[in-house]
């Protein structure tokens, strides 16, 4: 059977490279370069147009300048294809390619426009990139499994449905790591996803094709899916915007996935996009188009002016926030932390308070949500792997992958539907307990609310070499609790500022696992970015706090320029 | 072992009727009385001001006069006490009593009222039951299992919280049948709740306390519970009005409940009433509270004004609503048939649209519900009722029960956590095929709309003799697509007008237990309802078209009058 689901590959493969113009290759550098982000302004393979367009990161230019048709949709996403082709030549960060109907269907936008004058929604014209789980009607979805190469989908997702109402183009999907399972992108079918801001380190995962193709600028909008932090390291470990929103608040319906039916922790799609403005033009759009209609677990809840508007935030004009300096089980490494500080300060010259967050039981958050996982997903791997014999992912590492067979994870052999239960109710208990948590801080912010927001690191260390991703709880627990979370990015590492500490003690083993991972030098040009974490249900106000704390940030990167 | 738990049930027992006052005792009548509803007005027990009170169905009234003090709120729970106790010594209606307790906070509410000019909230002075899930602190919450006799609640539900602050008074909690996985009222501490308006038939369950409690006038406004049917099924046994929201909707956390964890089909809880006025009050005043700050599963969604204007259904001006005649398993009963005949010549009369529904795989709907049920369940009563080896309840028939031993459902062993998950997973896909169906119905309504609501049974019969209510599928369909259901009364079986139909053929073996179950001899003076259904968290348009449905009827029966 092995060399079944080889040749499989290599069919795939061989097809996924003829989908490419020819006349888009570019000369590849050698392996050896790490920082591959300036490539497409020196690759000659972009006119300056081109890069005027692909270089506009805020998206609400870019589709004011659709709609008012001064730039077609043709040549916005024929700029962007470009760009995604080369950025996937350097970190491989694409699956499927359609050229031919991404650019038929935005010269129907164009014609459109033209004839009627109007924009067919607000994506009017733009060119939106999918993770694989997203099924387009008549493409494969294999989603890095060999056993579904091959599997073209007959409709569209619901996402994709209303991509397509609201005007959107979609054009390329991106890499995952075989299972989902994953903070890092590699899988059997199209191997590895790599981090264009130095190669020798991760994308992330599991939408860590969308996270590197974003920060090549080879696309203005993703659609990534975080049931762990699958949207959200990606956005990390390249520098840019996403949200993880509450489940059910965008639609997930007619999209492949692992672990169907696993309905306890729901993996939830959302946006990653290179400004603020890209998230939220992506959830307003989305839930304007009434999600509930398509897909049956969507909430009916509208798109919320006065949440936006910060209503129940004191009208976002003096804000509480707390900073979450640890979990209480990894420390951070020190660009994580400076990064914190950089937040801090921002937002005190900004005129809003800071106060410090203690965690509250993360382990044991962390322990349910792998419980739940684990209840089941050994199985669900072994069954969708079977058809072909394809090996079951079995680490990240560099030298393994590809070969291994070893099973993924050893101690998920599977529970009962009634121990499951078990689980589930503990993690609602802390769900209350966390709760009531946050509640009880309304006697300490000095607002007469409780804290608005929680600014909290995504992980121990911004993204790291290949297969050392090894703790993921600072994503996990939101998950566990539900609560939305928007990434921002801060800094860069820097050796002079964020040398390693030495340090004799540790909380535990997984501290000094995770200090010892952390190395200045190997962890080069990575980016540094944070989360904002708000309440269930409240995506429009986790926006809106993410753009107070991003121009704050930003208002004291220009006042340090201006004294320098 | 089993004497120990009869010891504990003769404890329990003793304590509850020592929680009587003496004076509030009357002399029952014959066993082989049927219909109890008038001995409140006859027993000389309650006072004609104390008559005029509890006979004051619509909610609003009662909330209006108790906000401008004309009637205190320890006189208005004091009249409703004293018939709720009438009411238990007919139909065994009652689990905790608290007399003293509930008085205290009524004249508290009065005093505020007094002193300060204003109510403490939408409920002011309102009492209100509870079924014996909803946890008080300081009381014991048994939820008929003599496991759980002598666990005092310490601290209250979140729904017992947000009561208190909109003003109501938790004044009784209210009978159910043990597991509460049944549509009858039997358990091993508190025995048997039957129908007043016919003792020898059911009361429905498993909310059959608050049912027959509130059908006897003996509480304005309760609270129940529903994961099959267990708050409408009650409703529609009684003749009374009842809601059963959307999951998570209304908050749930801090209840007892049999299968904690169970979280694929949650139950709801929702009110029950005299009058759709106490439905809507209820859940406005909940939701008002933000219960979201509560209960971390309870959705961030506001009570929609707009929604119940019903803007999204033209207004109300002219619906078109569809009607099920039957779920293609098994067909109504007459009783049931003339009641949607009813419905439909009313609704046609009002200038609105009626058309018929055709049901979508509600056998495989229903087969999955059973199976997530049934995925843990056995496992679940087990642990519950081992610690005093009380049996689990095998039947509601009168001759057994109370000493059965038999398992509950021979068929449900258990399953794994992946098996678990392949069912959830054909349920979704089952939702998403019923949201297209009911949206495909926008090309056959007329008004441009899907339909706008669906109007059907909610048994194939009235309630039934005791131990006969064997089909639920009318009620359990719609919590396995998650819809909200508005159970309004209809009429009462007429023995001239609802005798048994000859039929020869059958749609199948349930077709004819069914069909064989009902008699009107038997059914004498049952009431007859129906379920109004909409969309999934579209309680407010849910409220308002069942207030338009109730309000056509009842001008038919007035035009019925006006003609005599």
């Amino acid at each position: 059977m092995a060399s079944d689901w080889r040749e499989l590959v290599a069919d795939k493969r061989r097809r996924q490279q003829e989908s490419i113009p020819k006349d888009w290759l570019i000369s590849p550098p050698p392996e050896t370069a790490l920082d591959v982000t300036s490539i497409p302004e020196g690759c000659e393979l972009l006119s300056p147009r081109e890069l005027l367009i692909t270089n506009t990161t805020d998206i609400s230019v870019l589709l004011e300048k659709l709609a008012s048709a001064e730039w077609t949709s043709v040549e916005v996403t024929t700029a962007f294809y470009k760009r995604a082709i080369i950025a996937h030549q350097l970190v491989n960060c694409l699956t499927e390619i359609f050229v031919e109907r991404a650019l038929g269907r935005a010269a129907e936008l164009d014609a459109h426009l033209k004839a009627t004058g109007k924009v067919v929604g607000p994506l009017h014209g733009l060119p939106v990139s999918l993770k694989d789980q997203i099924c387009i009607k008549g493409l494969e979805t294999t989603m890095g499994y060999v056993s579904w190469i091959g599997k073209y989908a007959d409709r569209d997702a619901a996402l994709t449905e209303i991509l397509y109402e609201v005007g959107a183009v979609p054009f390329v999907r991106t890499n995952v790591p075989q299972t989902l399972m994953w903070p890092e992108t590699f899988n059997n079918v199209f191997g590895r996803t790599t981090n264009p801001a130095n190669r020798s380190l991760t994308s992330g995962g599991s939408s860590g094709g969308e996270g590197a193709l974003i920060a090549m600028r080879g696309s203005p909008l993703g659609v990534g899916s975080d049931i762990g932090g699958s949207i959200r390291i990606p956005a990390l470990c390249n520098g840019i915007y996403a949200l993880r929103p509450s489940y059910r608040r965008v639609p997930y319906e007619g999209c492949v996935n692992s672990m169907l039916g696993q309905d306890s922790i729901p993996s939830v799609l959302g946006p990653l996009s290179n400004s603020l403005s890209g998230v939220k033009a992506f959830m307003k759009a989305v839930i304007g188009q009434k999600p509930w209609l398509k897909d049956p677990l969507a909430i009916r809840k509208h798109w919320d002016e006065e949440e936006y508007a910060l209503v129940e935030h004191g009208g976002g004009k003096k804000l509480c926030l707390a900073i979450m300096w640890n979990d209480g089980i990894t420390v951070p490494s020190p660009p994580i932390t400076r990064a914190l500080n950089m937040v801090k300060q921002a937002l005190l010259t900004a005129g809003h308070e800071v106060i410090d967050w203690q965690p509250l039981k993360h382990a044991d958050l962390c322990r349910t949500i792998s419980a739940i996982w684990n209840a089941g997903s050994q199985r669900d791997f072994e069954v969708t792997t079977a058809p072909t014999g394809e090996p079951v992912v079995a680490t990240m590492n560099l030298v393994d992958t590809g070969v291994a067979v070893a099973s993924f994870r050893p101690d998920n052999a599977g529970i009962s539907a009634y121990e499951l239960w078990q689980v589930q109710n503990t993690r609602s208990q802390l769900r209350k307990e966390y709760l009531d948590h946050w509640q009880q801080t309304a006697h300490v912010t000095g607002t007469g609310r409780p804290v608005d927001a929680i600014i909290v690191p995504g992980a121990t260390w911004p993204a790291p070499p290949h297969g050392e991703f090894k703790y993921t709880n600072y994503t996990m627990v939101w998950n566990a609790l539900d609560y939305p979370a928007c990434i921002f990015p801060v800094t860069r590492v820097d050796p002079e500022l964020d040398a390693q500490q030495p340090r004799q003690e540790f909380l535990n083993e997984k501290d000094k696992e995770s200090y010892e991972i952390y190395d200045p030098a190997k962890f080069w040009n990575a980016p540094v970015g944070l989360q904002l974490i708000g309440r269930t249900m409240e995506e429009e106000a986790v926006i809106a706090m993410t753009e107070i704390v991003d121009a704050a940030l930003k208002s004291g990167h220009d006042a340090k320029k201006a004294n320098l």
